[in-house]
């Protein structure tokens, strides 16, 4: 089995995608727990945030920019949002390849996990 | 008022740091959520994620790179973890500077908000 969200990137499997360029591919959830629920991955296959070094620090920078540029784009900059990356299996990570997401267009709720 | 967390990063209120640095500093949340719960602010004053700009690109991607770092010194890093930043009202931000949550040491839940 390949990476489903490399073959997201690639464009092999379709996708709602609201954002690319050529280090980032941004998309909504398949399955949203909000009416704002966008995912912002890298092309390049990384599994987890533990996998970053410290060469990757402006891609990582890039990932937190872009969540607050869709962020104004879906009009929920005003009203709030939340970005929540999970890394591995206590973290809830579903798909190995490193997604952030970005949920807003409702009140969240204060637990965090 | 002055900000609570531009007090800790100047060390005029006391806080368990954990790590700090010229631009960053980290350090255990007062009410934690989960057995690892730490904080990750910019020294700078930036209220906000929305408030960010592609100068701060770095600082952002430095935020992100020290969660994986932490993570891996509190032994966290393979049992799993997750980082959260809310903004505004509806994201549940609380206090008014830029700070990532850093949490794990148990199982999260796959509540996102």
């Amino acid at each position: 089995m390949g990476c489903l969200f490399c073959a997201i990137a690639k464009g092999e499997i379709p996708a709602q995608i609201v954002y690319k360029d050529e280090d980032l591919v941004a998309f909504k959830d398949i399955n949203p727990q909000s009416p704002v629920h966008i995912l912002i991955i890298p092309r390049r296959h990384i599994a987890n945030l533990t996998d970053l070094d410290e060469a990757d620090t402006e891609l990582a920078g890039k990932m937190i920019l872009l969540a607050g540029k869709l962020a104004r784009e879906m009009d929920i900059a005003e009203s709030g949002y939340r970005l929540v990356i999970n890394s591995g299996r206590e973290g809830g990570q579903v798909v190995q390849h490193l997604h952030l997401h970005l949920l807003g267009g409702r009140q969240l709720g204060g637990q965090l996990g």
